[in-house]
Formats: C-alpha cells, structure tokens, sequence
C-alpha cells in the first residue's frame, strides 16, 4: 500500500489529502499538524475578534474526526514534524507524548508561514495573528480596560483588525513604515482606504516606525509616545521552509521552498505548496513569495493529482487579493505601477472612476480602477480598484482577462451583465478599456506624478466654474469643456487639460487636438490628482 | 466637409454621434430622432414605474441641447426618417411641421426595435414598454383603482414590472406561453425565480396564453377569466428594419438588418447596429436577434472608429444579459442547454450550488450555476447563475472566460479575489471549473432530467437519515456518505447517488467507484433536481 504523509493541516494540505482520498480509495493518509486544528477558516480571524462572526466554532472546518469517518484520512493535530530523512523515506515526529516515525511514498510539505517578528525592544508584548490560538490570545486581552489598540503594520491583517478594534470603540493607530498603507498598491490607491479609515476615526501614520514597545504605551521613530493597550504585530509573514532546509529541500532566492510546475522539490517524491513554498510569478515567471488561500488550495489539488498519476501543473501566480475596510474595499492582481516601473517596463496607466452602477438608478457609487499597461504590448500587467461596491467583480473580470492573456483594449469588447442595478450598458471595465484604447491611439496623457514636473505648460482645468471654485490644482485655469470652441484664441500650443474623473479631459483633448493644439489629458482627473495627496 | 447622417439617437447611434465628434472635430454629424428624447435610459424604465427611480428626468441622459453645446451635434428630436434613396444619398425626414430632404456621405442606421404585438382580440388595451412615452402610458394608468395587472409575457421586462407592480401592492399575474418563464434560461434555473416571485405573491402561469382582453379582465387559454385593470404585453420586440428594407437594404434571415463585421450594410457607406441590426452569435458564427444595450453602446463607437479610418471589427456576441427581481437576479451568457442540444453537441453540464461568499462568514447564499460545456473540446458553450448576491460577478467572469477561449475546467485555475466577505477560498466559479474537471475525467454523472428514464437502477440518497426524511427523490434509498463503506456489501454493482449539491454525491462516487461499483453522481444534486420541478 501506499502512503502519504502530509506535513500540514490547513489549506494546502487538507486539500491534498482529501483530493487523495478521493482519487484513491485504498492510500494510506497521514497528516500530521503541529496546532491543536486543522482546516480552520484562517482569513476569518481578524472577523471573530470582532465578534462579526460570533462562534469560534464555525471557524474550524474539519476536526480529524470529521476527515476520518468521511475521507479514511488519519489525522492527527498537536503533532509537529521536526525532521525528514529523504534517503529512508522516514519523517520524525514530535507528538504530545513523545517521539515518533512515520514511513512514506510520497511527502507533501505545507507547513504554511509564520508572523515576522519586528526587532522592537519590548516586541514580546505584541500579538500576532495567524492561528486560531493567536486569536484566542487577542481576544482575552480584549477586557473592558482595553481602550487602546497600536497595530504595527498597514497591510491586509492590520487593517481588518483596526476595523474590528474600532467597532468595539477602541482608539486605533496603524503604523506603517512605507510611504503608504497596503503596499500591493499604489500610492493614489491606498490614499482613498486611508482616507476611510481617518474617516472612521483610525489614525494612520504613514513612513513611521515603532521604536519600542512599553507596558502600556509604544515609541514612535517620531519620538511620539502612544498609549497601546493592546499591540498588534502585521508586518507580514515568512515562510515555514527551516523543516525543508534542514533536510536538504532546495530553497528559492526569497526563502521558501523551490518547485517546478509539478509542485515537486528537489527531491521527486516530496512535494510542497501553500506559504512555505515558492510560486511562479504570472508576469515574469519568477519565483514569488505569494501566501494566499485561493492558490494554496488550488496546488493542493493538483499534488494530489500528480501524486496519483495525472499529468497536470500549476498555473502561475497572480496574487489576486481583496481586502474591505468600513464599507469600502481594495482589490489587487498583478503588478503595480511600481513594480512595473521597476522592471523597466514602458508603462501605460489607465485611472478610471465610473459609477458601480448606472447613476440613473438610486445608490450607484465611483469604483476607482487603476490599469497598469505594458505599453509595447497592450499585455494587463496589473489592475487595482477600490470602492464601496462591485470592486470584487472588476478585479475577477480583469485578472480572469490576465489569465487567458487578453490585451487592455480588449476589456472595452467584454460583454459584461447589465441591469441598471448592477452594471452599466458601458461597464467600468469597458470604459477602462476604451481609455486605454484611446491613449494606445491617439490620446495623449499624463499622470499625477508627472504633472509637477512638467513646468511652464498651461494647465486648464475644463470643469464648470463651480467645481473649479470648490478646489483645483495650483495653477490651474478654468474653461469649462462646453467653452472651449468658443475660446480656442485664448488656448496656447501645449496645454494639459483636467477635469473630474478624465471623461471631459478627453473630449477637450480630441477637441483641441482638431484645433491644431498639443495637448495632454491628466489621467485619472481631479480625482485621481486628489487621492495621491492622501497619504 | 463630410456629412454623417444618424437615424436613432438612443444607445447605439448617440454613441456613434459623441464619438464620431471625439474622431473628427471638423465632421458635420446630424442625428434624427423620431421619438421626443434622446439618449434615455431604456432599461431604467420599469423602475421608474414602480417609483425606485422617482425622476423622469434621471432618465433622460442628454438633449439636443446639451449635445449641441459639448460635442456640436445636430440633434433633431421628434424627426422621422421615412426613406433614404442610396444612389443620391438622401435621406427624407418628416419633421413636426413638413417634410425635409438631407444629404449624407456616411448614414448609420439604429432605429432600434419595436414590442411585438401578440395577436389578441382586444390587445389595442394592453400597454408596452419601449419608451419614455410607454412609461408615462403606464404612469398615467395606475391610478388608485388599478389594483390588478395582468403582465404577458414572462421575460425580463415582464418581471422587471412584475416586481414593481407588486411593490405597490397590486395583485400580479404573469402569463408565459413556454413551459417556463425567462427562456434565455433553462427550466431549472427559472424555476428558481419562478418560485421567488411565487413567494412574493405574483401569480405566476406557464404553458398558459392569454385568448382575448376584456375591458377589466382577460381571458386564458385555460378558459379562466381574470381580473386585469393593467395589461402589460411584455412578449419581446422586433427589429425596426422596414426603412432598411424599403431601400433595397438587405435584412438577415431574422428580419434584422445584414451586416459585415465592420457593420457595414450591403451598401458600402450604410452602417447598421443596435436593436435593428443582426450580430453575429460567439458560439457558432449565425446571426442572431441580441437586442442588449451593451453591444448597441459598443458597436456605436466602433462605427464612429470605422467611418473615421480606424482599422477595426467588431466582435462576436454572447448575449450575456442579467435581470433582478425580489432581490434575486438571474444571469446567462451564451447558449443555454437547450440550445446546445437542439444544435447536435455532445453535451456536458454541471450544476454547483456554493455560497456568495464563506459559509463561516454570516449572511452567505447559495449561488445557483449551471455550466454548458461542449464535452468534446471542454469549450464552454453557455452559463448560468442564480442567487441573492454575487450573481453578476461569476456571469461576468464566465462571460470574459468565453470571450477569451478559456476551457471550463480552466475556471480552476482562476485566481479570484478571496476574503470571507466577498468570496471563497475556492470560489464558486473554480468549484464549477473542478466539477468540470472531474466529469472530464472521472467522474460519471447524470442530469436531472436523465434521471425518470433509467429504471431498475439503485438511488441512492447520501445526505443525511435527517435530510433524507425530510424528502427525498422517490424511489431512493438512504446510505449516508460517512456510512458508505461499512455498507458496500449491501450496495448493487450499478448504482446512481446523490448528495443535497452534488459534493457528497461525489465522495460517494470517488468512494464507491473505488470498490469496483459502476456509479453515476445527480449533478447538481436534489438541490437541482428540485428546482426542475418548480414550474
């Protein structure tokens, strides 16, 4: 008989050991996990400190029993996997009692990642979040004395939890140490989340480190002191890889466990997924730190297929990723503008801030999208979208798109579902692809970053005369897009023209370019222009 | 200068207008309209009944004069064109006050579609739903006194007014000549809106007609006479082609105006689109009737780029279409099953149920999928999703699937955005895309509708004895999923299982199959099965 061993209970294991079962009804199944649970719902911690999911029951998925009756899986929990001998096809195992081995075919390594510690003076007062017991920690701490929360780290975990603290009428502060909340994203993105948090009474403080952590306050690098009754550690995890290391498990250049498009290490019968291993980037092919559920699961399935003998393999990876906050949400995949200026691609960006749905009928609001282009190849590189509603839905569509390799200009063919209620006859995702169309063609552009560089071109502002009154950007001048035909004599040879949202901006630029003038539409528009101030 | 003539200037031809303008600076562009408004918001018009838009004027996106000031168009409202002579490239326009004559060098025909008048003794008293002028027909009507409607014709606009009316405590009945309302679906996907609206007090008859309208009632098919102060004739509308066709414009085999795939008519510089056009079917290749406001916006522009020397084509249709009713929405794109049997594929379909969202996150909802796949390419040929939230999104992420070529089981591989809130770890479009994969490969199965017509076969009911009391499929025996292999004995060598959606049907099958038992998985369950019976 054969037997599987599987290092790891939670997503990418269990998901490879009941695939297993189910593809073989007579392997032996054996998953051994170092926590007291298995198959627990982790994304949903942050929500049950909250209280908004109430039972601490409904996050454990599975208990071995559970796996036992319906899939013949032997599971046991409190069982850590301290070393692999890869020559005897031997693991040992450390249980609650003592000390064990286990003989296996086939070994599947999905230990999963571990909170980075920051090295603060005083770090071991702060509590992380990964497993259910770090949530059981947290909560205990929430007494009616708690009133002050200081997270270190504005990334996903962080902000969910600011959430919850400030829903139970704590005062919360985000520290982050980069110029901006939640780095999957770009800057003028970001803006708009902390925007909704100050909104919401977080504090957010931006390129700013803890220093130290005291017993009832925390040190800024500002040499501000807070007071923290509680201190969050979200600074991001590392993969779990020292087990594989240790057995001489190849490593890729970011620390997790290498793979080959068969999830295989090194070593052809012992194969890894999950956080601790490595995954291939979807743009460039490298190899990626990316610790998310969907993929995890997904690469479960697949070893169990290629265990029992399918020839299949991994897709790569596009680190699809949303997180909501106070009503509004952020969604990512691909690259960002950063990453993509960084790797030296000529970049094409595309903001767009459409209606969710259409504004004829009650309660629509903007959905702010961000395409990032490879100019030289109309190829998506990227895509972020923040909103109140239908943010999950754009970003679907558009990393959907990325996947079978559509271009930018083919978003504006999507034939995307319309009611008035949920969409619009020209969906955000079409408009997003008609403006790339249009700056691929003929449109000229610039973006926010670029607009103060650009000095001595007349900047027009082609809003009404209202919206100019109401705030502009310095050194604008006004007139409004129905008035330009009629003032062309007043309009220099190279001008950049602005509105709200760009939709005006490029009618006045196919305007004035009928005219004979040079002329620049600021991507994105006012709005765009605003969120980048932000931070 | 160049002359554009535009006849229709909602949807398809408004955007022809804007963006011919945005192309050309210098263009003269004319567009003659022959009902009082322009660019009206068509598919707002049952929610204006019913009050949820409470603005006429919210409908109303542009005038003459606000085209004329922003893009310098030429708007004539209440202007029919009544023939166009091709050799001198005239058209002839009747105007409120005489007759008048316009040259063209371009004319773009989207006249739109007309409701089909069902031939019905009495129909002179039935009201349609096409216009702004229907509407305020409607408005006028419901007085205080009209406390019954009877709708005919259960498709979207049908019951898009069915709710409305409902909503303002009229007693609604809707008649459908089919076996099943909503036909772009399949009988088992309506039925659950079927039983939506039943919940919710209309009055719903299939396979019924309606045989003459009496001044307060109608009379059916059935001999039943019913109180009717409204009659609504909701049964579908028919393209506008007669001007086309007097022309010597030729019409496709559907009645609608023959294009290429530049929209070109057979008269070179005579563009067709919108309602009155035919398109060309994505599945196939035919033309096909798609009255949609997506693809009427769509093609507008692409006209515009064509006439202005852009080198582009337009694409194929799927007729990807959504509607919302008691709080449940409905949504397809491509063929339905009936369709695609009726055209001889060899055809595979799976149906899932998952939640929106995590089940341990409060307030998920099962979401209804159907897939239609063509088993000998695994092409996906059509989809649809039914349920109280996130409908739109997996039809839309299907829809841009299909649009790229994507298989059905690569939806596994789909990387969708995951947070409790928003989806699943595995979301219900991968869970379609898995199912897919298993029958592909393994896993034997059988449709609801397959299932009255294998006799002598063992049923086996694997839910639980609870779910199984609570009815079952008749004829079916209960062996519980987690109780199957202390049973195998008394298990027949050939048998069909199922589960409550089809996953434990599936353990069951991996399992049984595993002991040499030829064994057949009820897609979609008793979940599917019994949603076929609610007609």
């Amino acid at each position: 008989m054969t037997t599987t061993v599987i290092v790891g209970g939670v997503a990418g294991g269990m998901s490879t050991a009941t695939r297993l079962r189910r593809r073989d009804e007579n392997m032996e199944i054996i998953v051994f996990e170092a926590s007291p649970h298995v198959s627990y719902a982790n994304c949903g911690l942050p929500y049950y400190v909250g209280s908004i999911i109430p039972e601490r029951e409904s996050l454990l998925l599975q208990t071995p029993e559970s796996l036992s009756s319906r899939f013949n899986i032997d599971v046991h929990v409190n069982h850590r996997v301290t070393a692999i001998d890869p020559e005897n096809q031997i693991v040992t195992v450390q249980t609650p009692t003592g000390q064990i081995t286990q003989k296996y075919d086939f070994l599947v390594l999905s230990p999963g990642a571990r909170p980075i510690t920051p090295p603060i003076p005083g770090i071991e007062r702060a509590t992380m979040l990964r497993t259910v017991e770090d949530a059981d920690a947290i909560v205990e701490k929430l007494t009616a004395n708690t009133k002050t929360a200081a997270i270190i780290g504005g990334g996903f975990i962080g902000l969910e939890l600011a959430e919850n603290f400030r829903n139970r009428g704590m005062n919360v502060t985000v520290i982050e140490r980069a110029p901006h909340i939640l780095t999957p994203f770009d800057q003028e993105m970001a803006g708009i989340v902390t925007q909704r948090l100050r909104e919401n009474g977080v504090t957010v403080l931006t390129n700013t480190e803890v220093t130290a952590i005291g017993d009832v306050t925390i040190t800024l690098s500002t040499g501000e002191e807070l007071s923290a009754d509680l201190v969050i550690a979200a600074i991001g995890v590392a993969p779990d890889s020292s087990l594989a290391k240790a057995a001489g498990i190849e490593l890729g250049d970011r620390g997790g466990i290498k793979v080959n498009d068969q999830l295989q290490t090194n070593i052809s019968n012992i194969f890894a997924l999950g956080d601790a291993a490595e995954k291939r980037d979807s743009i460039d092919g490298s190899d990626q730190l990316i610790p998310l559920a969907q993929t995890a699961n997904r690469n479960g399935r697949l070893v169990a297929d290629i265990i029992t003998g399918r020839n299949v393999s991994r897709t790569s990876t596009q680190a699809t990723a949303i997180v909501g906050v106070f009503g509004i949400a952020a969604a990512t995949t691909g690259w960002n503008e950063r990453r993509a200026r960084s790797a030296g691609r000529n970049v094409r960006v595309v903001h767009v801030h459409p209606g969710d749905h259409a504004g004829y009928y009650p309660g629509a609001t903007p959905i702010h999208i961000k395409l990032i282009i490879d100019a030289d190849t109309d190829a998506i590189l990227g895509a972020q979208a923040v909103g109140d509603a239908g943010v999950d839905k754009r970003i679907d569509v558009i990393a959907t798109a990325m996947h079978a390799g559509l271009t930018a200009t083919d978003l504006a063919d999507l034939e995307l579902a319309y009611a008035p209620q949920f969409g619009s006859a020209k969906d955000p995702i079409n408009i997003a692809g008609m403006v790339a169309d249009n700056r691929k063609n003929d449109e000229r552009s610039i973006q926010w970053h670029e607009i103060e560089q650009i000095a001595g071109v007349q900047l027009i502002d082609v809003r009404t005369a209202a919206e100019f009154a109401a705030g502009s950007i310095p050194g604008a001048i006004n007139i409004p897009v129905d008035e330009l035909r009629a003032n062309i004599a007043h309009i220099e040879d190279e001008v950049i023209v602005f509105c709200q949202v760009g939709l005006r901006g490029h009618i006045a630029t196919s305007l004035l370019s009928g005219h004979g003038i040079t002329v620049s539409n600021l991507d994105g528009g006012y709005v765009t222009w605003s969120h980048s101030r932000l931070v």
